[in-house]
């Protein structure tokens, strides 16, 4: 029954918001491949595994990720209750959105100012911050609230896998917590389906009942090989398919293609100045240049933003109440 | 449509190796308020989350949990490389299965040695080993395979959880690996929704291709409190649903209590010497003693293996290749 609906879902082309060309082909025939019962390629649903950078690769991260701007709005605030935060390093740098500095602290060192920023809430807490904060923060650039920078293709795309009996996971390097707050409306992958970077956290019993606490330090930077462990500490699985957008992704991508059987790995370049922002080698923590230059060696797929999607942003924003 | 479902599931009374009595009545009331669309205490089927102890909760863990005697084989290899093991401790305390020294050691300690003894295998490596052992390995005082003593009212039961759309997941202080590698055909849970003890892991590369290797240092020891935090990092939303069975199931037990809405938490009391065993307070390395004494003060429900279960195994053993 299963293997009837790909068929169908396969023959109706459901990726409208994607060109005619290389990559949506490339999708259309490896989703066939591996679902077509008949397929000498055909793989059982639990094996059907794909991955998902998130910043980048399904809503925009320019000027900078959203992460950010999340952490620099709880920091304000902070240092409004310690002045001297603004003018000790790396938090002055934050507040004052000082690219030099930021870049200097690497991209770990800048999602740890932004994941230290929630520690002492409960989760519980932080889930409800999380919800008020996507509910109306905008990008400074676009005008648009960062949750409706979701990009259109690859909501279609993320369909498309399911409808064919993928289990999609997110693997990205930002708080796994930020992106549990609207994966399930947003992108409908569930909590459990996010995996992302992660504080310590304490439990902590108040008259009777167990909560746990966020806490100041880093737990684990889920970015380049340790995307990887994650997905195996997670996941369990190897997975089959998996889309990326940095240097941050090649470890996952590699990963996933040194299976063996059907596997498609593929790279969002995003060089569409008019429509989005067109960058590679130069971003300022997560840039795509080693991933670029080595993809072909990899058997890595490029997508381009500019000539593979028909549109880039859902029109009408995301289903997330304001 | 899933009420229907629901309703219909709820009226056939599915747990039929469950006994009539206030356990079984507790489960019905407590899925049928939660997944009737007319219930005032309805929740939406993302909010269904159920997590499982695995040793002495849905499989027997007499006399020792399956971890030891899958460790101490390979330890047992291990040994006849480099015959100093036998002389060492812990090790020659595992080899010599030395109830005493192994319960100094504590339970962490007595997981860290099995834990180590794996190091150096791949992902992959690991998973056929385990499968290959789960295959033929057989509990010494029952003499049938370790996997066929699964117990046939908790398969009812993540059964009857899942016809009522619950997400269930296995929360285990055993190797997250050992239990992905039968969870799926055995249970029918996901090798994504099994979260246990794990150790370190390494990326390594060779001929172009990336594994991952495991590392003897113990990464999260999956017991009292770090169940609880190991539910948030995998799961991302408090369980309302958590069946355990001995005192490092507690925690866990009453962070899903502590959440508000309607709630059931229940250990499993092994009194049953006659079909299996009856212990709890002086059980090798993960007794049943405090969370007996306050059930009733945290609101935790005790099963009775002797008087709530008609059945205890699966009568013609699991769904598990020989």
């Amino acid at each position: 029954m299963a293997s009837a609906d790909s068929q169908e879902n396969y023959m109706q082309s459901p990726l409208s918001s994607w060109s005619d060309g290389p990559a949506k082909a490339a999708i259309l025939a490896f989703v066939g491949r591996v679902s077509r019962q008949d397929s000498p390629d055909f793989l059982p649903p639990e094996e059907r595994i794909a991955t998902f950078d998130n910043d980048g690769t399904l809503w925009c991260e320019q000027p900078l990720q959203v992460q950010f701007f999340f952490g620099r709005e709880q920091l304000g605030k902070l240092a409004q209750a310690d002045p001297s935060l603004k003018e000790r390093q790396p938090y002055k740098a934050f507040l004052e959105h000082d690219l030099g500095v930021i870049k200097q602290q690497g991209k770990q060192g800048f999602f740890e100012v932004a994941a230290a920023t929630h520690a002492g809430m409960t989760e519980d807490e932080f889930h409800s911050h999380a919800r008020e904060w996507l509910a109306r923060a905008k990008n400074p650039l676009k005008d648009r609230r960062f949750v409706d920078l979701v990009y259109q293709p690859q909501l279609e795309l993320l369909d498309f896998l399911r409808q064919n009996d993928f289990r999609v996971f997110i693997v990205s390097g930002g708080g796994i917590d930020l992106i549990r707050a609207f994966s399930e409306e947003v992108y409908g992958v569930p909590r459990s389906q996010v995996v992302g970077s992660s504080v310590k956290t304490r439990t902590e019993i108040q008259a009777g009942k167990i909560d746990l606490l966020k806490l100041a330090e880093l737990q684990s930077f889920d970015d380049r090989e340790v995307k990887v462990q994650n997905i195996a500490l997670h996941i369990g699985r190897r997975p089959v398919f998996a889309f990326g957008n940095s240097d941050g992704d090649l470890a996952m991508l590699r990963y996933t293609l040194s299976g063996s059987g059907p596997r498609l790995g593929l790279l969002l370049h995003h060089d569409d100045a008019e429509r989005e922002f067109a960058y590679d080698r130069e971003f300022v923590v997560s840039p795509l240049a080693e991933a670029l230059d080595r993809s072909e060696e990899f058997g890595i797929g490029l997508v381009s933003m500019k000539n593979d999607w028909r549109t880039v942003f859902c029109p009408d924003g995301a289903v997330f109440p304001k």
